[in-house]
């Protein structure tokens, strides 16, 4: 059993490592202004990883093997999750008064020039309270997201992503949150409200072990 | 001038060409169940691409050689941006009723298991009304975005994304917009209101061109 527990450690250190060096060379690309034959050429050599990597790969059913999604480890979500390409990743913490979330936005999360897209302020805001609410015993799917842009979000910059369930009727459950700088809680670059439809839990285990998914009955690694 | 109009085409060319290789391995890097040694060998070969791409990079407040920004093209965007890793990318179109968008979401938008996440709908949103109410004579910026969740959004399905402009009052200018699947153009998924603050036509150029940057009067490719 350690063999396995050390085995599983490996590979999610190393999905993280490949995940860093995609993130860096993703950044690299919307900074760099080399020719188009050290791009072409580049690309040529990305081409050539891929076979390696589709030697083995999961169906869309399948949760990856380096996931935990009932012990809330999801390595490729796209806000959290270091092995993913989009995920900046937005590192966060459970306190008594909700979530706190922290990440640094750099250039490939640019909107308007110079600061982070609206959209990707909203991804940020809308994981979190999705944490916040579970950590208050009220998991559930966002039915409602509301955000105000307050101030523009700066890119390079330590961030602070907050929230907090306020309120819940039956099976809804209500909370707010916002963006800050890290340096700067008290003033508010984004504000937002959000409603979740609260699961019970035997949907919630449903929804993160797949249960219902006609793979779950074939838990082997596909190959394609 | 023929042959700048040349190189500026093969570049932008040669930039969709490794944007699209990083979103290959993004997704394969989302769906492998290879070991930690491939993993790892893949990471380093990466690490081997950077010091080539870095030998020229543009600093934060110059825009890249390939964007045109005052035309449209924003090789970058995260959202549209066929060089940006985070975009799917959304293909827009203004028509007379307003703007659609087009795009099909894998595996690294995955929020809840087998859907796209909750924050990515809304970033995609966000920009396809952005583009909406530029294409109606009232660029702005987002003040406010309010979204819906009615139904999951799949993946790996073609999506429609549209928006309008729906009243304009001085400086405020109202637009909704909705994702549905391209097949089905009448369920909605996820539906959305925003608000936009107008921009003066010196503020949209002051912001798009940089002027008010620091780096405006050093247009010289940064070299670190």
């Amino acid at each position: 059993m350690v063999g396995e527990a050390e085995e599983l450690a490996e590979r999610r250190a190393a999905v993280a490592e490949l995940g860093a060096e995609l993130r860096t060379l993703a950044d690299l690309l919307t900074r760099t202004e080399v020719g188009a034959d050290v791009l072409r050429a580049s690309a040529r050599q990305l081409r050539e990883l891929a076979p390696a990597l589709h030697e083995r790969v999961r169906g869309i059913a399948q949760p990856s093997s380096v996931d935990d999604l009932m012990g809330g480890v999801r390595m490729f979500n796209p806000v959290i999750g270091a092995g993913n390409v989009i995920a900046p990743p937005l590192r966060i913490e459970i306190g008594p008064d909700g979530a706190e979330g922290w990440c640094t936005l750099g250039q490939i999360y640019e909107g308007p020039p110079m600061y982070g897209h609206g959209g990707v302020s909203a991804m940020l805001i809308d994981q979190l309270l999705g944490h916040a609410a579970a950590a208050s015993g009220n998991p559930g799917v966002t039915t409602d997201l509301s955000v105000r842009y307050r101030r523009p979000v700066p890119l390079d910059v330590p961030l602070r992503v907050w929230g907090r369930v306020t309120k819940v009727e039956g099976r809804r459950v209500f909370a707010e949150g916002g963006i800050t700088t890290a340096a700067e809680p008290d003033v508010p670059l984004v504000l937002a409200e959000a409603r979740f439809a609260r699961l019970r839990l035997d949907q919630a285990g449903r929804l993160f072990s797949r249960l219902a998914s006609p793979d779950a009955a074939n838990p082997d690694v596909a190959h394609d």
